[in-house]
């Protein structure tokens, strides 16, 4: 594998414009051995002609048989070493919701919870709150006080919030306090293993400690919900910027909060945008002079894989397909459709599995796949490769990497 | 690559099974340009109907261009980087026939020999003696007496044994003493370069030289056997298990000593089984509950391709074909069907080339390949890849790994 120094060094600015689309969880598996994947069954006119134009292959989000988070996942395809490079759950809640994480912050995921009368967890979702509570609950809980910590709390969704502690030598190697289990008590929050003696991750432990205590009293109160659980804890350290590591003017076009956070890690300006793909593709053509690097991001796919819902995958694979003349008419220099990782229906979660991959520009030099598909795209001149090869292919079709030596 | 950690990190115990069957050498070579390999030879419908429904691609079993030996091919497909892990012959001979090595023991083959007498090799097997006069002359050489080491001698097969050697500061840095040709007298044992200085590898080759001239004097009187030649001096160091490193309950099935060495190396469970493959095949039914990973090891196809004899490697192939049913029926959660090299018989000898390989799981994502071959198996959806992503693509389709950050 490349170094990213090397990709650093041998970077240029130039007016080329490179567009990544990323339909989430795109790759699918068939239903029964012989039968077509989620892919294989849409209608996909647009994406089988673009392919005909295209160099294609299956590509590894981060190594075979490994399935991916969508962190690790984004962070490869930006050329990022996901196991280099980790971000944790409360991180990447903060920085989905816009929160302006500071560097140091530690932020952790919260969820609303419910104890019975022994401290035992009896609904680890407090029965999925609506997000109007959680704001309510939200704005009690942000008068918890904390010494020498400035503490945030912030709803997410339904159950789901995220508490930031900011202040001086915090850490944020800590185990979470949420057990994962109903009929357990929450657990004490302490540092991992090898951290067990430092001071600043024992003081961090104290601190987030006394929050859960004095979140406990102002609970009290309520009806069902009585109790919070921790996950996720990590420590925000903003990774070299897209604009460092590649010279490129890097934007993100993205409806979910999750994928906008993994964006503004790398430094993406974040473009406000609508509800639908057709909304995005609307924010990519009024922002195009300004940056040479678009993220666009597809969500429907991955959510119709994760509710197992085969058909409905198919229906927001063609809704794309739908979409993609308007997104051709934009005529980037190089513009790559793939997926961040696979999301089969038949597994209703991310899996392993390679994901097909497409690349036009003019200089692509266009193989024999006639369709974009799990089968066909495995026959491309691409071959199968790690997502860490995306970068530089789509900076090389751009014309912006200069030669290797002389 | 991925590290182990990661994948140790991420490995699940679950009740799934993973049955992966070594075709031992399986690759092979045309007899001449346009011709058909021996897998393409030979008639099978049963392998052929499997890659049907399988995800196939070519093995590369340690590097591109290189031949392995029979413990690093087998050392790579169980997940275990052969460029960190080594396993010296004598060591691997030592586990082969069973004897249960301490850590620390030196261990290294033996030949029966015979030498002229100027003390000249003239026959590097004294003609091939039997098994049974093998036995007799171990249980005269188990005579010899060394100063503060432990010493055993063991039979192997016809005119093959393995001497072990235990005790305090040895080292298995040593060179051969047989100069592997006739017609030239047999070496002093002397440590490798690197270590000529070092004084527990002078003891150790001072201990061992003291061995063979004991041993000389109790030949003397025999027949044609008068020497003893040794290769492959290895200090044994079990590696870490397939049940730290997966948490995998994994068992072997072979008949061949030395596979069920490597097994035991990795902390397999090495089950008792009888000499056909379709004994194998009912060790494995008698056995499968207690175990989520099985090895199971065919020899006949790589002994027929080091015999050079290409129709014998087709009819034991056909011979593993006509048993597949069986194996078949076991329903495994994932079977795997490779070699661990190619033995082609042009060649008599192992080989460099890539292995078929197929992989079958009710998420596998089967690919176009129609039959199981060198040709087709070079279409499949895997592409070409290293041995070492086998257990991680074997853990994935078992549903035994976690996903990777959030």
């Amino acid at each position: 594998m490349i170094h990213s120094n090397v990709l650093t060094d041998l970077a240029v600015t130039s007016p080329s414009k490179i567009v990544l689309l990323v339909i989430d969880g795109l790759g699918g598996v068939p239903l029964s051995s012989n039968g077509p994947t989620e892919l294989e069954t849409a209608k996909t006119p647009h994406l089988d002609a673009f392919a005909q134009r295209s160099i294609c292959g299956m590509m590894d989000p981060l190594a075979p048989g490994i399935t991916p988070g969508s962190g690790p996942a984004h962070l490869a395809l930006f050329g990022y070493d996901p196991f280099k490079y980790s971000v944790g759950r409360g991180v990447l809640a903060a920085l989905g919701i816009g929160f302006e994480l500071q560097h140091s912050d530690v932020a952790v995921r919260i969820n609303f919870a419910s104890i019975d009368e022994k401290g035992i967890i009896s609904d680890r979702r407090a029965g999925r709150i609506s997000t109007s509570t959680n704001n309510e609950l939200c704005q009690l809980l942000q008068n918890v006080e904390l010494q020498k910590v400035q503490f945030f709390i912030r709803p997410v969704k339904e159950h789901r919030a995220v508490a930031i502690f900011r202040g001086e030598g915090l850490s944020g190697k800590l185990l979470d306090s949420d057990p994962q289990r109903v009929g357990l008590p929450p657990k004490k929050v302490v540092p991992i293993a090898e951290e067990e003696r430092n001071p600043e991750t024992q003081r961090t432990a104290t601190v987030v400690n006394e929050f859960i205590e004095q979140a406990e009293g102002i609970l009290r109160d309520q009806e069902s919900v009585n109790f919070i659980l921790l996950r996720g804890f990590d420590q925000y350290k903003p990774l070299p910027s897209m604009q460092e590591r590649y010279k490129l003017e890097a934007a993100a076009i993205a409806v979910y909060p999750m994928y906008r956070g993994v964006a503004r890690l790398v430094g993406m300006d974040v473009l406000n945008t609508g509800e639908t793909f057709n909304d995005e593709l609307i924010t990519l053509r009024q922002n195009l002079e300004e940056h040479s690097f678009f993220f666009v991001h597809f969500k429907k796919t991955d959510a119709a894989g994760e509710d197992g819902d085969f058909q409905r995958k198919v229906q927001a694979i063609e809704e794309v397909d739908r979409n993609l003349p308007d997104l051709i008419e934009v005529e980037p220099d190089v513009l790559i459709i793939t997926g961040d990782h696979s999301t089969p229906a038949l597994l209703k979660a991310h899996s392993w599995h390679p994901v097909p991959f497409m690349l036009h520009s003019k200089y692509c030099r266009p193989d024999s796949v006639m369709q974009f598909s799990e089968r066909e795209c495995a026959h491309g001149s691409l071959g199968r490769f790690p997502a860490l090869h995306v970068m530089p292919l789509a900076m090389a079709n751009a014309l912006k990497l200069q030669k290797y030596g002389a």
